[in-house]
């Protein structure tokens, strides 16, 4: 890919924004401020959130869940009969248009219980593990951390739905580990904290953290066993135990919810058990934040040249700047190209500072610079971003080198 | 992937609908309707959707397009920049939360034209070109036809900025060329038809129709050249010309804009040119419905037994159904997932009757079914959806046969 044709504008000054994540993105060209806590996401950021959300739907297709898409807009009706129309704290959080009886969707409990109730006659046709992608609008009085709570975000939820609180308890396990086999591969190193259930009317609920010194939550963790308690939960822990624990700042990055049949009951989802008997169906949810994590993602790496985003994640892997008149740079770029790497040449009309400047902003995790004077020894210089390295490589070892720093 | 794995509910009987389309969809399990113009897209939509978006992805990328993910979210204050927050056109058609302030997109010139000119200096920064797969919102006083016309539907919209007049409209040529291309990858043989610039402000506009009986609109065309005329241009022809086009029925199922300076003006977004001088950028917009589009080929591929996606749009390519106590299907169902195909394996526990009706109605393009009758004779029974027809092929041969067919 050529930078001319994918449209990225870096900035060299800039009001300081609310946070470290959303400052270094905007600087970067990843995002653009609409409004308070709602941004749009350019090209850049839109690469990174579609490898967040691979990573993540790879790993939800794993525990069986089936992908689907729901609307944002939900009529009044359905969240009367869930009594959440009425509860002031979903009021203030819920955008609603009044004349057209609508919500827009924060949370997707009502809908998925009534789609469920339409296919579920018998146990044979439990479990049921949907989830989505999709855009939640959220009205927070103080939207504010940049990606980390926004207005307007994207989030991954999935719904289960089972016959018994044994196949409900093991399927959230299932899931729980799947949070955090995602969360290692997306590169977070996740705590599985103990909260209460929140506005949610869950019995109980996990969060996933992420250690981090401006992070607006703060839990009590064990290092040893990665697991740990929010606030809310604190006052159950006797000071024997609070004593072994670390209080650490965090970013939270998921969470999953025990809903038991409060749900499944207000829509009367019930199936025929084996003995032709009617039972409720028990139901977990389980959130990501996909556009928080980029924001995290961005907080947890970076220098003070810029961004350094995990390679999984960063929008590509390697950038090329040929600072000669040569096709040199073009060559090395299409080679690499042709191996299936995601490769991006610099040929924008601008300074050679620019270029390497932009390159550690942006943040690619290889940098490839050809000059005149890497040209007389028929070198190019290889950089990662990650560790600072700087190697000077042979014209011909380049593709070779290259691959083996991204094997 | 086994159908046991991928939930989905067919129907045997249901309410009639409002449309061929809402009504085949619903009941082959691909959508559930959350209210009037709302729907929730179920596992075998959600695969179509992301095929339909992959497809014209591919001929966005094709023109220089740079995928983006913009908010529904919009701020009144930009609305009223553009004049478009009193705009009675648009207060009727948009969802707001006037409490907040806040606008929900059904459309995203401003915040489009706000992007670019933070990015946008001299004319070596032009031409920009940006687009995105979005939930839009339309209040729809009228929701009907189930996916052709809702009140919150999937969409591509792409917008075009360029120095001046000449290379924008080279451009939008382009744009509209590959919007052709992109209709027939799809299946849909579209005709483009020139239309008045409506609501949007603009100078101009071409839709992309295609023939249907049950279609909202009507044009006039002209089926040599494959392009025609839309009624808010009808009277501007005269009844020479008008004797000449045929007048049918249809779907719009994409359409394009000449936007001209009026959002880049209203927001200031100008450029140096080469000798220095302040000139006005020229905009333009192209949407296609990608909910719609769906509901398109749904409308205009069925039988009285269900749909019948093409192929590149069906959510699987293949069906398996072993009617045995064996693990043939299985296993014929293993080989074909390795050689990369989609294929489905129906493991329900169901009666024979209810696979065979339910692989119809779904419409899967390919049906092997394996019985104790075909067994006998060491073969699979191949049907193809499309045409019906119906091969007896040795086992051996299935894998080899079934390439054969979606080559």
């Amino acid at each position: 890919m050529r930078l001319s044709l994918f449209y990225t504008k870096t900035r060299r000054s800039m009001a300081s924004q609310d946070s470290i994540n959303a400052y270094l993105l905007e600087k970067a060209g990843f995002i653009s401020q609409v409004a308070a806590g709602v941004y749009a996401y350019l090209p850049m950021a839109t690469r990174s959130m579609q490898k967040i959300e691979q990573i993540i739907r790879e790993e939800m297709n794993n525990i069986g869940g089936s992908e689907v898409i729901f609307s944002a807009l939900q009529p009044k009706s359905t969240w009367e009969k869930s009594g959440r129309w009425e509860d002031k704290n979903f009021r203030q959080i819920v955008y609603m248009d009044p004349e057209a009886d609508m919500t827009f969707g924060a949370t997707h409990e009502e809908p998925m219980t009534i789609v469920v109730k339409q296919g579920v006659q018998s146990y044979r046709d439990l479990p049921v593990i949907l989830y989505q992608f999709q855009t939640k609008f959220r009205k927070e009085l103080r939207a504010k951390s940049g990606l980390l709570r926004g207005r307007e975000f994207r989030m991954k939820d999935l719904y289960s739905f089972h016959p018994d609180e044994k196949a409900h308890h093991e399927f959230y396990e299932e899931a729980a580990n799947a949070y955090l086999k995602a969360f290692k591969r997306l590169g977070l190193d996740a705590y599985r904290v103990k909260a209460s259930g929140g506005i949610f009317g869950a019995e109980l609920s996990d969060e996933f953290q992420v250690l981090c010194q401006t992070g607006e939550d703060e839990v009590l963790i064990d290092h040893k066993t990665k697991t740990g308690f929010n606030k809310e939960v604190e006052d159950q822990l006797k000071a024997i135990e609070i004593k072994k624990l670390e209080r650490v700042k965090t970013i939270e990055v998921g969470n999953i919810f025990h809903l038991g049949t409060k749900y499944t009951d207000a829509f009367d989802l019930k199936y025929l058990d084996a003995s032709g008997i009617r039972q409720s169906v028990w139901m977990g949810s389980y959130g990501i934040g996909i556009s928080r994590l980029l924001g995290t993602l961005a907080e947890l790496n970076n220098d003070e040249h810029g961004l350094k985003l995990p390679r999984q994640i960063a929008p590509f892997e390697v950038v090329v700047i040929d600072l000669t008149d040569s096709k040199t740079g073009t060559k090395i770029h299409d080679q690499l190209e042709k191996t299936g790497r995601e490769v991006l040449l610099d040929d924008r009309d601008e300074m050679a500072g620019t270029k390497l400047v932009d390159a550690d902003l942006i943040g690619y995790p290889i940098r490839l610079v050809y000059s005149s004077k890497t040209a007389q020894e028929g070198k190019v210089e290889i950089k990662e971003r990650n560790s600072g390295k700087v190697t000077l490589v042979d014209l011909e070892d380049v593709v070779k080198h290259v691959e083996q720093l991204l094997s």
